[in-house]
């Protein structure tokens, strides 16, 4: 790299224009560590201050890793942003866990810049990451194991961080330094190979180099294809998902099978990825191949249990697809029935009140009930148990509420999750779907209590 | 890797069904280098011949890469394809340049497998490429810089070539060979580290096994990712190169520019690599950047050059695409008026025969001409040249070719490979284009000629 100083500026200010990252007279936090990368991102950043416009303060994270070093970075970032004009944040970490250090400080360092970002109103974030951590980045998701997703790599822009510096080079970087006579901190935790990412390089990078001196900038490239890709993908899943993707009569989010079937099975497993989990994490290998399987095979009832306690149901011409939480969250709700009640419980919204004019409805949604029936002491709405019977509006013997469900042909998980509304010992409404006889509003009553049972808003595609 | 020599035959058999590499009652060519990997692929295919109802013989290339050893290693195959009663096919191969030596070895072993299967007419190849051959060749891809078609790393189906041991590790095979007391081979190439493949093998991958035990598994899974999405292009593009791709009036392949404006700028860039060229090389990264450039900013007449000897012209609603070596092949053709003449011009057909009846024809296609007015001695057919004129049918006066060219708004491809057939030192027609008028048909001609110039059949989508 034999750049000098004034080409790295211009390449620099060059690509900000063209990759439109950042726009001018906009605000920005500068992570800045104290190495060189980060340093040298601050320079240049304030060489192209009054030629973009821009407002710019440096946040700096001190990970307290290595005792008064971490201290004596986090006071030499500081005099930096004093001598470049900027303001300066900063928070200090403190951690006794030892396991996945470097995930856990990853996140802790990301929440402080996003966190700092949103107080002080600042538009974006920029992190100095280089080809060099690029390559780095690709063969440990290599090495990881990844799908195009993956092998994006470092994004150029990220919600609303950037990397303005992913087209550049460390080796540009200390020349840039030596050559403005910019001082900066080494970072002795970049030579301590406990760390992956450090094994890979001082250990792999130097051997891969040796069959390919360019391998950062082809790397690059790789994750350059690999974005685009996924944006493509993206598009694509964007319209199968407003197509095929809705939430059930029961709150479900459900998958129009049709809809399905007319996409290619890799199509289908991308769009269940999409409903099921919205992270980059890679998913293993056979559940991949299971689900593949699933999609093709499965028959009515048929159930596939996916990672992130996430299940799928196979009904008739449609996918169900729910979490375990689900369930687990379902505490029973204790009722005051003093006030109006209206509750938001997982997937519905319930609500109560006193009327004065009952109408009647169809659908199951609204129910109508004689409110001096009630318990009031005792109100809750809970999960139905085995075991549980009531008598159905219109009948006079007691019915299994697990025989109710079946005749009315609710789904698997509908009925894993039907909710019932209670009175003391007696269920007053298998909510959404059948009233006890004992509590309907007859000539005789005074007061009308109005229920309704209603699934929450529809899901919607990012 | 505990599985017993039977749990492998099970898997080996399982597998075979599964993927449907192969139909029963076909017959396969067995690439047999006398290695452990591939005797053991020829005694597990021994294993289920009668069950497949299977013909199989043995195929050996005799890379002669180290003297008397390569020959003792076809004896040595010669005689394991006698014990299992296979046919042996065999080719010694000699090469005394040096410079890429694997990559030319590799050709030559296909090209003799691929001819022998044909010859012998067999169905399929097999070769023994093993999960770790997998692992290597994905690491080697990255480290040359790789798109997504490269990253699907070795194919378990390639044409007629397949590769049934993907999914099982050189240790099984081993542990295969051990307890069924196989001998095999030990290919001291492999120990050489002067081969790129064998660095990745020797440096590489054993400092990647100790971030990731089961790296090999994990590259069969990131391979098969890419042959996911790699097939779900190809469909787009298929689909694409059907609506937007044709042959000019000129003979050209063209793009339509409204079609490809329709599709995503990665979809654009891969309907011109499918035109361009059809291989799996990956294009530098700059050509990407710049054909991205082009497609979205081209102004009409606006030529980019591509790799392969390719030059992409935008043009009105339209991108014409056109090889330099259209250009170079176009010697003058001789003729021989003697015998109805029948040409295959790049990108044309011509023909000129005798004809009792002319008739007119409005798109220039045809021409019918006055036979006696011809040089017979010197009939040429030519591109044009600078300085070309000829008097134009129906007028008086000598007119440039490139001016009449102009008037007739052809597009600069076309008027670079315009033909013309001369007559001495006379252009007799600017074919498909403009008659000469000394030639035309008159009251007093007594003989007629036919010429036809059309273009070619039009390219197809694979």
């Amino acid at each position: 790299m034999s750049n000098t100083a004034e080409e790295i500026e211009i390449r620099f200010r060059d690509n900000l224009i063209s990759s439109q990252l950042i726009e001018t007279e906009s605000s920005g936090l500068l992570a800045v560590s104290g190495g060189v990368d980060s340093v040298v991102m601050a320079y240049l950043f304030a060489q192209v201050r009054d030629n973009f416009r821009l407002t710019l303060a440096i946040a700096h994270f001190n990970h307290s890793l290595r005792g008064e070093e971490s201290d004596t970075d986090e006071d030499f970032v500081k005099d930096l942003a004093k001598a470049l004009g900027m303001p300066f944040f900063s928070e200090k970490w403190t951690s006794s866990e030892r396991g996945n250090w470097e995930e856990r400080a990853r996140e802790a360092r990301y929440s402080f810049l996003n966190k700092t970002r949103q107080q002080l109103g600042y538009d974006w974030i920029a992190t100095a990451h280089h080809a060099d951590d690029q390559a780095e980045t690709l063969l440990m998701r290599l090495v990881e194991g990844s799908g195009y997703r993956g092998l994006r790599g470092i994004l150029e822009r990220n919600g609303k961080v950037v990397r303005p510096l992913l087209k550049f080079s460390k080796a540009e970087f200390t020349h840039y330094a030596g050559e403005n006579e910019i001082s900066f901190r080494e970072d002795s935790s970049n030579q301590d190979t406990r760390f992956r990412r450090n094994r890979i390089r001082e250990n792999i990078l130097p051997q891969i180099k040796k069959l390919n001196p360019h391998f950062s900038q082809t790397a690059q490239r790789t994750a350059s294809n690999m974005v685009e890709i996924a944006e493509w993908v993206e598009e694509h899943l964007h319209d199968l998902y407003g197509r095929a993707v809705s939430v059930s009569d029961k709150g479900f989010i459900q998958i129009d099978g049709k809809e399905l079937k007319k996409v290619s099975s890799f199509l289908q497993k991308e769009l269940v990825r999409e409903v099921v989990n919205e992270n980059d994490l890679p998913w293993r290998g056979h559940v991949w191949n299971n689900l593949n399987h699933f999609l093709e095979k499965a028959t009515v009832g048929d159930i596939m249990v996916l990672p992130g306690d996430c299940k799928i149901l196979k009904d008739r011409d449609r996918f169900l697809v729910m979490w375990e939480t689900n369930l687990e969250d379902l505490n029973a709700f204790q009722l005051d029935i003093a006030t109006p009640v209206s509750l938001k419980v997982r997937g519905h919204n319930f609500t109560m009140d006193l009327t004065k004019e009952p109408t009647f409805s169809s659908d199951g949604a609204t129910e109508f009930i004689d409110f001096d029936q009630l318990d009031h002491g005792s109100l809750h709405l809970r999960l139905w148990q085995a075991g549980d019977r009531m008598v159905p509006l219109g009948m006079s013997g007691h019915k299994k509420v697990s025989d109710i469900l079946v005749d009315a042909k609710v789904d698997r998980f509908s009925k894993m999750s039907q909710y019932v509304l209670t009175s003391g010992h007696e269920i007053v409404w298998l909510c959404g779907l059948r009233l006890n006889n004992k509590f309907k509003v007859t000539s005789s009553t005074s007061s009308v209590a109005r229920l309704n049972w209603s699934h929450a808003e529809r899901p919607e595609a990012h």
